[in-house]
């Protein structure tokens, strides 16, 4: 069993302390990642590399949605079952909040839970016919120009089909997982968690008539940076960056492994949405 | 002293007789719309109409915002002061909750209020060079197809210039004081009160480039319904309709006379747009 | 073979008459429907009902993208394979342009083309547990308020989850083959044709957080009419229209047959939105 | 009179050395400022520094509209008129195309042009009470995170009112002039040049219910950057950027000199929309 906290992040040391010990005192076998570990006061704790965490048959997160992100990155291939304690401010992934430990890893353990497949996004840059970076992404890759108000210049392919050129600050794809996240703010479509598709949002584009595009998830998607565009950027999560060379050829793709995330809410994607988003809200911005 | 209460609202006579036992015992002389009067238990009260309403120096309106648009377009043209108690689930105009009428009319009787101007836009229908309609809105004037998904064409003028030809469900022609109504469901932008500005929406266009239009307010805007348009309407604030007919020109412009608004409380435009447009919350759709 | 006019449209006859002509010199049995019998000069021309046409192995539709909405709805069920001379502006649908109708209906009579095949989406209205309308769109179905500017209220389920009660000017609910039609004006994702998805689309609602969602095509929309809600009205791809009541359910499914559209053209789907949402132009909006 | 052509641009000596012999031709003595000196085949030709420029009572810009920006902010506050050839690709601004400069140069020295006036919008930060940077824009301040797919955080105020803690990518803060350019990409609506107002646009928001804010155009705009925003930047028309720390105050407000730009076209505004923003396409987008 694996337990993963969110690097950098103070205040999270009493839950991963209290998810470490519920784990031992159900028998359970406990390997804290090693970075998680240097957060612990008690020294005892030693913390192990990735490989072993791979070996694991659960991973417990301690940290927000971001923290899923990053171990969904590491570790999707691996399929081992991901369970997130949320200390962030989101929650549409991490589902236990931080007082309901004890009970739901209980919950866990006994197998109660409901899992749910979220497939990630490959990114792979292309340099002069060599790959130079490579990464997956669980919400979303950003093409960017590196700077808001400056723009820059792509060809976009859709499964070998020239889509357009365009200047823009950027284009981003994201995943279903990820429509309602940064994508929802760049003026994405929200789409359900069992929809098999990958949205493309143009950023700020340089035109009137781009709009976001919905296609299948299992197309290819390439974009190829201008001949004149320095500077560029792209993502991973917002997490992963990489910087981009003029005429660069960026290759986005379903990844082959998903994330297996644990569920114990019995929460509707629905009515995440509503709580999160706000849908319940009746606004006063209209005649009565 | 002018009362008004919503017509076929059956819930605010509580408040309609409060305000006028209110009033009566402050010595004020109190006319009741004969339309209002019908609502109070007490048979004494005699109605009066328009007219006599319109000699009075302060209307205190019993309704939500709704009942102050309509009170806008009957009375602005005298210069009256005009007092909202909020019935209803709006509250950007009508400003007095009902439990606090009596304090609040206190205040408004000694003269402790901020008084807000907010301008009116009239639209005058020309139907073969004879005018075949006028009406004021304080919030908005709608020229639409009369039916969502049925499209109508329409050739645009602003100040005798040439804008464009468009076929779409409509245009929305707002004021600052419509912009965070209807206006802003439907895409415009938010104008401040003390902006002296219309706004031009295009409603659902067959095109991608149209977008919302901010001109000043002293231009004057002319939609001419197209040759082959049939079944449009055009509307006030949503209240008052009038079927157009194919060629039919409607010239819309800045109302002479302005809505003289009381308000008592403190709340900046801003604020109230916190908390009407939900701009405080922090939503959980994205990344920590 | 059937053969099938836009009623109602004065200047297709030529493209009718033509289409007749070439199928009859290369031998083909061609039945004409009634009403567009009617169109052609030849009074020998005797039109046949619905029913023959159902029996024929090809339809020829000569209009827009229009009068394949209607032949799909009508015969989509019959499995026939359908190709359009396009006489409208669209031309997403209809292929054939009217000056090589003779050159590519052979190419159709030789089999040297590409089926694509289309869903549609039923909707049936049930009221006090009776089904009181059931019709297929094509493109789409919009439940309205039955006006712009008038409000209508809404409760929306997604496969028998609650998702919201909305209040807005109606909601909009596309095919991947709709999304570049009204659903795009209206704000919604452009949907690959190859996508199995439905998008719902909220029309200018009473809320800032209501966004277009896409969901699985196999998904079931339920849309319930506010028991307050008078005067809103459903209809099929703009052509066919329902007056609604309150209370009454709107239940939206992929229909079982689908449209097998007979493309001509290598024209890819990318291609036609570069030149008929004018992707292609560089728009001179920003600075250099 | 004063020349200045795009610095760095290879492809408009032409133009200089054609505007130079026009203008010597016609007796005016003429400055060629220093960097654009450097562009001319013909050594002659001695640089002026900008305080030369200064003193002359007509500006000739080769260039774009970007060139129009960069003169605009360095000789705004010398009220001396401004006249653009347009090298480039976009045109509100540079009006003269090069093919006609003799003709029009000779127009402008006749006095035959209309003088259209664009007010300057004005930022200063402020850090722990010292202003360490100011700068004017003709279209837009951004102030950002530095980065795409990043986010900032920031405090709003408008005339010392407070309006919304935000987490987004950024602001945009637009003057009329700009709202054709970057804001409109970013969801800003259209403003008439002779409105006096400047418009707030929020930059993919981490919340629904931000919208653009158009505010009168002597109203002082503040955004304070958040406590823990680092890297974030601000930038003038896109052209001058300066780095931000955290809590570094921003002040926007109007210039107290306008941008006195000649135009010689009688192309009016919306014309000017119609044809770069494309208004005139109908685009293929709907049902007949």
């Amino acid at each position: 069993m694996g337990v993963i906290g969110r690097l950098g992040s103070p205040h999270i040391e009493d839950s991963l302390a209290q998810v470490h010990r519920v784990l031992v005192s159900k028998q359970c076998e406990v390997f804290v990642e090693a970075g998680s570990a240097a957060m612990f006061e008690n020294q005892a704790i030693v913390g192990v590399n990735a490989a072993t965490i791979r070996t694991c048959d659960l991973i417990v997160v301690v940290g927000g949605d971001g923290s899923i992100l990053g171990v969904a990155r590491d570790f999707a291939a691996s399929n081992i079952p991901v369970v997130g304690i949320n200390r962030g401010s989101l929650g549409f992934l991490a589902d236990i909040a931080p007082q309901e430990i004890e009970s739901q890893l209980e919950r866990v353990l006994e197998g109660d839970y409901r899992l749910e497949q979220h497939f990630l996004i490959q990114q792979t840059v292309v340099r002069n016919n060599v790959k130079v970076h490579e990464s997956t992404a669980l919400n979303d890759v950003v093409v960017s120009s590196g700077s808001l108000s400056r723009m820059m210049e792509f060809r976009l392919w859709i499964d070998d089909e020239f889509v357009y050129d365009q200047r823009s600050d950027g284009v981003l794809i994201a995943s279903p997982t990820g429509s309602t996240a940064y994508s929802l703010s760049a003026g994405g479509p929200i789409m359900h968690p069992g929809l098999d598709a990958i949205a493309i949002i143009p950023m700020y584009p340089h035109t009137l008539t781009s709009r976001p595009i919905v296609v299948p998830g299992d197309f290819e998607i390439r974009v190829e940076v201008g001949a004149d565009t320095h500077g560029a950027r792209t993502s991973s999560d917002s997490q992963v960056d990489f910087e981009l060379e003029a005429k660069d050829v960026i290759e986005i793709c379903k990844f082959p492994h998903e994330l297996r995330l644990i569920h114990l809410s019995t929460q509707s994607f629905y009515e995440a949405c509503r709580s999160k988003l706000d849908w319940g809200s009746r606004l006063g911005l209209r005649r009565d």
